[in-house]
C-alpha cells in the first residue's frame, strides 16, 4: 500500500514522539522534507532551523530487536534553489589556518533537476559558476534511539542521525536496528549534493519529494549500526569518535554480517575485508563522525536465501 | 637520462643515510624493490623484515625548501606469488571483538600481471579462491626526514613514509617536501592489491619492477605534506593522529594548493571543497594514519602555468 | 528552605521529564540515590540497572541561559556494602591486552563511613583485602539537556551527566548551564571512593543520602560547561571526544570564566593558565570523556563581588 | 664513581649518537642542560633552540632489552632569568577560540631558588606578578629510540623525549627501555615550573644543572614504556595519540609493572588500578601526548626482592 503524507509539522529531535503516520510492513510512503532551515518547495518556512525531521513513521509489527530496512526509491529535490555555508568549518581545517577562514554569507545554487546539475550562483569568486552532477541525498535519518533518549538532529549514534554520508542515494536500502515499538522513522535534510564529510557543515540544502518503502527484518544477528545496499556495494556505518572508533565500530559490524548473511567464517571474512576492504567519510567536524565500511557485492559469495 | 639500479643493501629507516645514486633532475631510474619481509623477485631473503627500502637517491640541486616531484612510470609486480596477513589487526575492530580475531598463517596469493589479477590460495576457507583485480602500488616511499630524524618505516609524516595509499600505483606523480640536500628518495613496500586502510596490516606484499622519474619543483608556497596528481584527480596526505588531524592536515594542504596553483581566492577554494571534496583513507590501526584529500580535475579552473 | 524529599521513581535519563518537586532559589534539599543498579539503602531494587536518577528538581525562577548553583552539602553512603567491577574495561587498555582482561564476578567492598574507609572483601586475590579511604562522591547529575534533548545517564555533554569525576564530593559547588525552564535538577550514582577515569567502569557503587542547595546564578557570559569549586580549587568540565577536545573544551571554558568573574584579560589568563594549570581525568573508555581543567584559588586575583 | 661533564655540543635529536661519556653501572654524573632555546647559566647561546640535549651518555653493559635506572638526584636552575611563551597553543583551545589568542612575546620570570619561587616578570597584565612554587623538572630526557631511529626533541615514545611531566622532578628514577647498546642517554628542556599539559607549548623554560646515577635493571619483564618512582608514587607513562591510546599504554604498562613486580595476579592488579588509580597528563597540544598512570605506594603489596 502506498500512503502519501504531507507534512506541517517536524521535529528537531529524533525520539519517541507521538507517530504522524502508522503504516504497515511493506507500505510505502511519499512524502517531503524541509530544507536545513524549515522552509519547505515554496522557501515557506514551516519549522525552526536544525534538520528538521519529517515522521515519525510507525511500522505496523516492527519490535525492538527486529532491524528495519528502509529502501529509497525517490530523493527529488521539489524546487531550484538550494544552499551551503561559504567556508569549511574551524574543525576540519589546522588550528593554526582558523583565522584564515573567510566569513561569508551562505552560498546560493541553482538545481535543475532534469539537467542534473547544481550551478554555483553567489556569492562571487574566481571559483566562478561551478556546475556540480546531482546526487540527491538524505543527511540526517533514523529511527528512535536506544535508551528512550531523544537526540538532536546534530548528532549520530546506533539508530543513524546525522551521518551526511553521500552514499544514501535513491536506489539504496538501509537497514536501521529498532528501538522502540513501530521503529519511529524519521528522515529530513535533504542534499542535492554534498562533498564528503560534509566539511563545510552543509551539503547543497534543499527540501526534497521521498518516496520510500519499510520492511520489518527479522534477524537472528542483531544489526548494531546503520547497514546499506546499493546495485553495486554492500556498507555499514560507524557513528563514533574519533573517526577511529567509527571504523573500527563500522568494521566490526561488516564482519559480523558477512558472517550472518554471506556463510562466512572468520578468517573468510578477514581476508575479503582485509584487501577488498573501502571506506567513505560521512559527517566530520562534529562531536560524532561517520566512517562507512563498504565491500563490493561481485566479491561476495552467494547470499542466504533467508537473509535480510 | 635513465639509470638503472639494481639494490643490494635496503634500509629499515628513511633519514640522511649515504645516497646509492646521484641523479640529475629530470632523470628516470628503473630499479627493483623487495618485499615488507625483505625477499626479491626469486624469493630470496635480502634484508630483515620491516619494509626495507631501496635507496636513497640524492637528486642533483634539489634543495631543502623545494619540493620534489616523483612520477611513478611503471609499478610491476616481478614474481607470482604474494602474501597477506589473515586477520584484520586488533587495532581496527572493537576491543569487545579481539578475543574473536581469527589466528593464521599468512595468506598466500598467485599473482598474475598477465591477467591482471590476484588469486587467493591458502588458507581454506569458505570465501574460497577469491579473485581480485590487481593494482600494484607502493606503501611505503618518501624522502629524508623534517630535522635530521631517521623515521621507521611504520611510520608516516610530512615526508612520507607508511601512507598506504592505494591511490599511488603507475601513473601517478607525487611531490614531497625537501628537508635534507638531494631529497633523499626511498621506497619500498609494494602491494599487488591492497584495501583501504592497510586494515590487516598488511597489502598483498610483493616484490616489484619500479620506473620512477624524479624532478625539482620550486615553489613560492612551501609543500608542506604529500600531494599527488594522476589523471582524473590531484589530492593531498595528511598523516596524523588521530584521523581528525589527518583530515585536517589534509585539507588544509588543499586550500593551499588550490590557492598557489589555480589562482583560486580562499573563498573559491572552500566553496569548491565543501560541496566537491572526496576523502580516501590510507593506513588506519597504526600510531599514525593517513588521510588523502581528493578533488576532480574537472572541477578545477585553469592551472598557473608556473605551477607544479 | 529545606525540603525532604524520598524518591521512589528514578529515571535512566536526563531530559524534560515531569519534575518530582519544585523548589526555591536558595533551598536545599535533603534526599537520597540509588546504586547503579537501582538499588536503596536496605538493598532493595527500585529501578532497573544503569545511573537511575533522583529528581529532576525544577528550580522556580531559573531560566534557559541562567546557570543553577548546586552546592552539595552532604554526600554520605547510606549502606555498609559497596561493590564494583572487577576488571578493566577493554577500551583502557591496548587491544593486544583484551584478550588476558580477568573474568570476575563484581567485587563487594565493605564501607565503613566512621572509620572512613571502604575494605575490599571479595572476590579473593593477592591483594588481600585492599583498605581505600572512602571519598563519596556522584558520578552522573545534572540538568536536562540542551535542545530538548533527553541523554542517557551513561553519557555526558553541557548539562553534566556520567562525568566520573571524583572531584564532586561534599563541599563542592557546582555550576551548570540551564536548558529548560527550572533547570530540571537530577543526580544519582554514588561512589564511596573511585579512581581517575572510572577505569573500570564503577566506582565503589553504594546508595547515598544527600543533601544540596540550589540557587540561580545570572551570568553576562554564559557558562556553556559545568564549572565547579571547593576551598582550594576552581574547576572546569570538558565531556567530549577524543581527551583532546574534551581538554580544549574545558581549558577554553576556564578562559571565559577567568576572563568574566577574575578581571584576568586574554593575556593574564593564559599566562596563568600556561604554567599554573591542572588536569584531572573523569570518565574514560566510553564514547565520551571528560576532563577537569583546574586552578588554585590562591593563584587567582580577587573576584569580582558581583560574580558568581 | 662520580664524572662532571661539562657539555659544549647538543644534540636537537635523541638517537644512535656518538656518546660524550662512557659511565659504569651504578655511577654519578654531574652535568648540566641548556634551555630550550640553547642558552646555558650565563644566557650564552651554545646550540640552536629546540630542546637541545646533553648527551648521550654511554652506560657499560647495558644492552637492548635490559632497562636503564636514571635516579635524578638534582635538578637545579642555574640562573635566574626563566621565559615561558605567553599563549595556550591553537591546538589546547576550542577551533573557535582560536582568533581570540593574544600575541604576545615570551614572558620573562625571576627564579629564586633560595625563595624556592618564580615570579611573572614580563608583560604586563591583569594578573601582576604572579608567584609560583619552583618545582624543578626535566621536560625531555630519554634514550636512543627503537629500531636504530632518530626522533626529534619535539616528540616523544617508548624511549621517553618530550613528555613535559611535571613529575620528573629530583628524587624521582626514571625506568626507561634500552634499545641500543649503552642505553645512550640523553636530557635537556628543563623547567623551574610547569603547569600539567605544557599547554602554552613551554613551561618556565631555564638551564639547569643536574645530578643523576645511572643502573643496569635486568628485567624478566620487558620494561616497554617509561616508568618512574619518588617516595609517594610509582607510575608508568603512555606516549601516543590521542590521549585515550596515551591512556591504554600508560595503564596496560602499569598492569604489567604490578604483576612483575609485586606479586599481584590479573584479578587483583585490576582490582587496585579501577578504584585506586590516578592520572596525570604531561605534554598535550603536539602530535603525540603524555599520559601518566599512577599508584600510591601505601596501597601496594611486598615489593619482590629482586625486582627493580
Amino acid at each position: 500500500m502506498e500512503h502519501r503524507f504531507n507534512p506541517l509539522r517536524f521535529f528537531p529531535t529524533l525520539g519517541p514522539h507521538e507517530p504522524v503516520l502508522r503504516v504497515r510492513d511493506g507500505d510505502s510512503v511519499v512524502t517531503a522534507t524541509v530544507d536545513s532551515q524549515g522552509c519547505d518547495h515554496r522557501g515557506e518556512s514551516l519549522a525552526p532551523r536544525g534538520n528538521p525531521q519529517t515522521g515519525p513513521f510507525f511500522v505496523e509489527g516492527v519490535e525492538p530487536g527486529d532491524a528495519l530496512a528502509v529502501r529509497f526509491v525517490e530523493i527529488l529535490p521539489n524546487r531550484t534553489d538550494g544552499y551551503c555555508r561559504s567556508s569549511i568549518s574551524p574543525r576540519v581545517v589546522d588550528p593554526e589556518y582558523v583565522p584564515e577562514l573567510p566569513a561569508a554569507p551562505l552560498a546560493r545554487w541553482h538545481v535543475d533537476s532534469g539537467a542534473g546539475t547544481a550551478t554555483l550562483v553567489a556569492p562571487e569568486s574566481k571559483l566562478g559558476r561551478l556546475e556540480l552532477p546531482l546526487s540527491p541525498m538524505l543527511g540526517c535519518f533514523g529511527v528512535a534511539p536506544r535508551g528512550g533518549q531523544t537526540l538532536s538532529t546534530i548528532t549520530a549514534a546506533e539508530h543513524g542521525g546525522n551521518m551526511d554520508y553521500n552514499g544514501f542515494t535513491a536506489g539504496t536500502t538501509a537497514y536501521l536496528p529498532v528501538f522502540e515499538p513501530g521503529a519511529l522513522f524519521f528522515l529530513g535534510d535533504g542534499h542535492a549534493a554534498q562533498g564528503d564529510g560534509e566539511i563545510a557543515g552543509t551539503g547543497i540544502e534543499i527540501s526534497m519529494d521521498v518516496r520510500f518503502t519499510v520492511s520489518r527484518v527479522r534477524t537472528e544477528a542483531p544489526v548494531r549500526w546503520p547497514r546499506g545496499e546499493d546495485e553495486e556495494w554492500i556498507f555499514t556505518v560507524g557513528n563514533a569518535c574519533p573517526l577511529e572508533s567509527a571504523t573500527r565500530a563500522a568494521t566490526t559490524e561488516m564482519l559480523r554480517w558477512l558472517s550472518s548473511d554471506w556463510h562466512l567464517d572468520a578468517l573468510g571474512a578477514h581476508l575479503l575485508l582485509g584487501q577488498g576492504v573501502r571506506y567513505d567519510l560521512g559527517h566530520v567536524g562534529g562531536a560524532v563522525s561517520t566512517v562507512v565500511c563498504k565491500v563490493k557485492k561481485s566479491l561476495l559469495p552467494e547470499r542466504r536465501q533467508d537473509a535480510s
